[in-house]
């Protein structure tokens, strides 16, 4: 019964499912090798792959090279083995594509609608929107295997429903995964704009790391958090709202009731308020983006104040839940210098020496792509557990 | 391959190892159940059953309500299959248990003793105490299948070592681990006092919150954060370590050398200090809840503020990570009604609606015995693990 004190707590992988995530991680290429990580006798792994191959999951993709005698097949995940379906809504300005199993987009575009047209007008034309990139690329509605939706507010993520979004007039508790789970016959999961984002910068990160915090400073500030790998979600699916901690004693008022918030300090529609009572032309974050980039004083001083409180929010963060790595991304991460050094500075003088030993604060490397991608990631991590693989096989075998 | 939306992430349960825990968490109590749970063929669960019953750790506990024909046999844990040594050394106070399998305590002791006398004599104490705690329950070392040490600073987990420890003189980096594994032939997990106290409440609550943070508060701060149902330690091991978070512009000095500090402003020895200053006898905080157990005002005013301002921590915390529950133990929670009121205060005032919507802020229910048991539990999770059972069961085959 004794172990030795480094063993993982994870359980081992040995079902078909738990195989198709090897190959499609890039953990195991050949028979040979899935049987050296899972323990399987080679004739149970030579079964499952069978299994895999016929459903269309998995494809031989060649000759590895060889020890002696027949070179052992190198095995890969067919990302063309189905379609996923991604929306980044934003408040005003949305990102939509239709992607293979490896959230690569294969059709994508972007167009300005208000959110607060409602979820009717909206929802119609994203189904459109959806039609019209499947059509684009030939594809037909039938090989839709998942879609994934984030929205510019709190979420109910068990549910799909946006729960009292500040600025999503007429959202509120809307049933939006019944359209098109009904339409497509495929499952939808839905959650806020933060979550997703986070998600998309994870999926392509290489190599990942475990405890990651992305922050994304727009009009408003939010984080998303992935914890031992996972996204952290939190009780009611609010976790990772640091927009609403208080940052100051200032009595600035928050559209949220309290004051002193960081958002209402430090988010992109704040300091374009400041900046234009002082007489410059600029009504939200890109306009202070803009200020920045031209060299403008007032505005590169407020975005680096505005660093120094998200900072100040940050260092706390950062000793709560010691995470490798702290990502900005958002509008305003585009005047990164700025903003990255505000940020820096005090995280790295409030926090505990310990939890900074490691610690890198970076800007965002898929820009504003990171929210659909993190949409079509989460669909294919929902569709790709080892249970739902191994009951999509029993269903078609 | 598609699937529903609400389905589980985690994988199914289906080797001896899996059955076991669903046998010792009580998912399962039959033959019959445990089918049902994992899928297994019947004759697959009788096989693994009889390994597990051959190798001590099921015991046949008597017959089921029968639904026709013979009664099934409800499968019991052997909970008697091996013992756990478990520790939680403080700065002067430390408690010493021998368990069962269950984290139960069997023989169970309490000492002063001096943290800064080094690791040389308090692990030589230790090891004295575990040995006579065995002989005092007539059980021989050899049964001991784990042992579980928590200590009163930093630790890098991995290794078992406490870092750059604060208050304990001598401990940087020496091996704690290596004393106990090689006179047991056990595994030993060393992990910071704070993570063991929230691990001990969380093996013994019921039912179980998946997202739930403990906060010591005695002399220091410090939080443990079990998210997802598992401790979060972060990349460095410091996680959770909100007494260094800043609570006020105050230019209070903390100890770790940063200013306005939690623990510098709301820790018991600050509170304790800050009486002593006016003239009442308090050395520390059992000295503060003496104070207001007696009704003092100034310390009964104190203990309240010191709630404001960890409240005021904590509602960053409840905004960042949306537990379900946040739970108070350490010495200070004793004077309970005062803390609790000031900490309920501001976190209901400051934190996000949705965020606290289904929180709960309550006191330990275990008291200083937290520590000891959650030490006890560390190590059975970490010999309970599918993997460890089914490599026990190999190795005894």
């Amino acid at each position: 019964l004794v172990s030795d004190g480094e063993r993982q707590q994870t359980t081992e992988p040995d079902r078909p499912g738990d195989l198709l995530n090897l190959i499609r991680t890039g953990r195991a290429r050949t028979r040979g090798e899935l049987g050296q990580v899972t323990g399987l006798a080679r004739s149970t792994v030579a079964q499952r792959i069978d299994a895999l191959i016929d459903a269309g999951l998995v494809v031989e993709v060649g000759g590895a090279p060889s020890t002696g005698g027949r070179p052992p097949s190198l095995l890969g995940f067919n990302a063309d083995a189905g379609l996923i379906l991604a929306a980044d809504l934003g408040a005003t300005h949305s990102r939509i594509a239709v992607c293979n199993l490896l959230a690569e987009s294969l059709a994508e575009t972007t167009a300005e609608i208000d959110i607060n047209s409602g979820p009717d007008v909206v929802l119609a034309w994203l189904e459109e929107t959806f039609d019209g990139l499947l059509a684009e690329i030939r594809r037909s509605p039938g090989e839709v295997r998942g879609i994934g939706i984030g929205v510019p507010g709190p979420v109910d993520y068990a549910h799909g429903v946006a729960v009292n979004p500040p600025i999503m007039a007429g959202w509120h508790m809307h049933p939006i995964k019944d359209r098109f789970a009904s339409r497509y016959g495929a499952p939808v999961l839905v959650d806020n704009d933060v979550n997703i984002m986070a998600l998309g910068e994870y999926w392509v990160m290489e190599p990942k790391v475990d405890d990651f915090v992305f922050v994304k400073v727009g009009t408003g500030i939010g984080s998303g958090l992935i914890l031992g790998g996972v996204l952290h979600r939190g009780a009611n699916g609010a976790a990772g709202d640091i927009g609403h901690v208080r940052a100051s004693s200032d009595d600035v008022v928050c559209r949220c009731g309290n004051n002193g918030c960081l958002e209402a300090l430090a988010g992109g529609a704040a300091i374009a308020g400041r900046l234009s009572d002082s007489g410059l032309e600029a009504s939200g974050s890109r306009d202070v983006v803009r200020l920045v980039e031209r060299g403008n004083d007032l505005a590169t001083r407020s975005v680096r104040d505005a660093g120094r409180l998200i900072g100040q929010v940050l260092a706390s963060t950062v000793n709560l839940l010691n995470p490798s790595m702290i990502m900005i991304g958002g509008d305003l991460a585009r005047a990164e210098q700025q903003l990255l050094a505000g940020i820096r500075e005090v995280v790295y003088q409030r926090s505990t020496t310990l939890s900074t030993t490691d610690l890198s604060i970076i800007v965002s490397s898929l820009g504003d792509r990171s929210g659909v991608i993190g949409a079509a990631a989460m669909a294919i991590d929902h569709i790709m557990t080892p249970r739902a693989v191994d009951e999509a096989l029993a269903g078609a075998g």
